[in-house]
């Protein structure tokens, strides 16, 4: 196995207070590895990145049969904050399958969001399921299984018929068989997997090529950036500046898939060390590489989360980040 | 440079999710390196695991002149968690000095303790000066300043007397200019150093070696654990276990010091990611191949810290880390 690459470095005045490394492979639909950085056979868990493609399912049938919103499916392949809004469309969702917040296997979670959680202790209210930043998924899946017929109950466990109907899905598009991978739970209770990094990235060109139920999750999620992930959220803000060419989405561990809208490429990121913080300087850094950003036009606040600014407690800028990612084409 | 060590893998059922890489300096007294992980001479910021060494001026004259307990010496070496006890005693210290909390150059900060701040949210406060983690340091800061005369105004500032004491006698202990090295600002607003990692190990060394006021925040931090993090905290744990015979403070962007009790050896553990979650582990590591830690007591807390378990938002054990730290003896 090849050692990881250095990505970037976050600097705190005069001092490189942080070193980040890891894996980057940038893959055609066909499974090229087009350029990479580290290692691309390095193995990742998926995590919420490929929520897109945990949703095809229930685009698929589920969302016209019982008349979901291009907001519903947005929150359907979200990682959300839990703010009001987000936490109204995925319970307008749930309410599409007759089910109620019990039915999510998700366990409860405090929004993401300060402000979010601020207001429902000011409330007197606790932490729900529904507050989970998975929630919109796990909405999602119960209307496939009410659609399909499939039992409500046990719908997250290895073996149920929409986990193996994602598993089938995904496994078709990676070009690996995910069921003979090594696996493990994901925080909200689903299974994830342990792929090499270029499978995740051949996942997502293969899908954007393909068009379809996934286009359809593209389209949403670049309609409706907020309900992706929430405010200042750094996938909300690509998707919403560039969402009509590019698709991305953020996972647990510091892992992040992109893709080309149309053909791709898939682009897929991996900090070894887990840390999410890091991960919009060094996206953002594989995105100018690759040619794949406009030149002008960028909002504020994505520049900054680009930059990767340190603050403190008082809110001066102490420190920023530097990328250091280095692209090899093959 | 030598690159960094494997120190740690975090697992998550059957796939490595998590590489923490980073570096170990083992030092004595006199600043021989005695044993190392990784680069000795990588560059850390000292950040928070300095706090004890902060103290000392507090702790050579306005800690006995103002009458100041066992409790708020330990709160001056202490980023704590913001819990009401922590609060209380930070205000009692404050209080020796006739000032009041706009005095204190640390900015707002939630407690770190998500009870502490719901707390505050239900009861309409919002997050104070007192409530930042640091706020026990700025406040035994603003004691020594109003025992030794010196400028209460900009006492954070690099060049105020406080903070020129302060370099002096941490640049003695460590044996090297802290004033030539590059520095940065701290999330308190307090100075910060980058020095390499074995400087720091033997500072610890050295004061532990040295007795007199040091000593007295060593015996401080050892009868009351709690002030120095709080519920649940790592080092809290920690000293409450084996404070007699260790001392051990950790700091931001994942940089953590131990010393044994009296001539040393002083410990300096650094995780260039950053990332604190995977300091218990390697920590426990070092200190356990160093045969610093009793061979049975230890508190459940701890151990399951030690053990690095991963759990999912229902709250299950769905992983953990395994060290990998190998000291190579000098």
């Amino acid at each position: 196995m090849t050692e990881p690459a250095l990505l970037a470095e976050v600097w705190r005045g005069d001092v490189c207070e942080v070193v980040l490394r890891g894996h980057v492979a940038v893959v055609a639909a066909d499974g090229t590895v087009l350029a990479q950085a580290g290692d691309p056979d390095a193995r990742t868990t998926l995590r919420s990145t490929v929520k897109p493609l945990q949703a095809l399912p229930f685009v698929s049938g589920a969302a016209d049969a019982l008349g979901a919103t291009v907001e519903e499916v947005a929150v359907a392949c979200a990682s959300h904050e839990g703010e009001p809004r987000h936490v109204e469309v995925v319970r307008r969702l749930l309410s599409r399958t007759g089910l109620d917040e019990s039915a999510l296997s998700c366990g409860p979670q405090w929004p993401y969001s300060q402000a979010a959680t601020h207001a429902l202790v000011r409330a007197g209210e606790t932490a729900g399921r529904v507050h989970n930043n998975c929630s919109g998924k796990h909405a999602a899946m119960l209307c496939a299984c009410v659609h399909s017929g499939w039992p409500v109950e046990g719908y997250a466990a290895f073996d149920h018929p929409l986990q193996r109907e994602i598993r089938r899905r995904m496994s078709d598009l990676a070009g690996i068989r995910l069921a003979d991978t090594p696996r493990g739970v994901d925080g909200c209770g689903l299974p994830t997997h342990g792929v090499p990094l270029r499978y995740l990235a051949r996942m997502f060109a293969a899908a954007s090529a393909a068009g379809g139920a996934f286009a359809r999750c593209q389209e949403a999620m670049a309609a409706e950036p907020f309900m992706v992930g929430g405010s200042g959220r750094f996938d909300s803000l690509l998707l919403g500046w560039v969402g009509g060419a590019l698709t991305c989405k953020s996972g647990g561990a510091a892992v992040w898939a992109g893709v080309a809208r149309g053909g791709g490429p898939g682009i897929a990121v991996k900090l070894e060390s887990g840390v999410g913080a890091g991960m919009a300087p060094v996206a953002m850094g594989v995105l100018r590489a690759l040619s794949l950003l406009p030149s002008s036009g960028m909002p504020a606040e994505l520049e900054e989360l680009e930059r990767g600014v340190l603050r403190n407690w008082a809110g001066d800028a102490v420190g920023g980040t530097r990328v250091c990612v280095e692209l090899e084409r093959s």
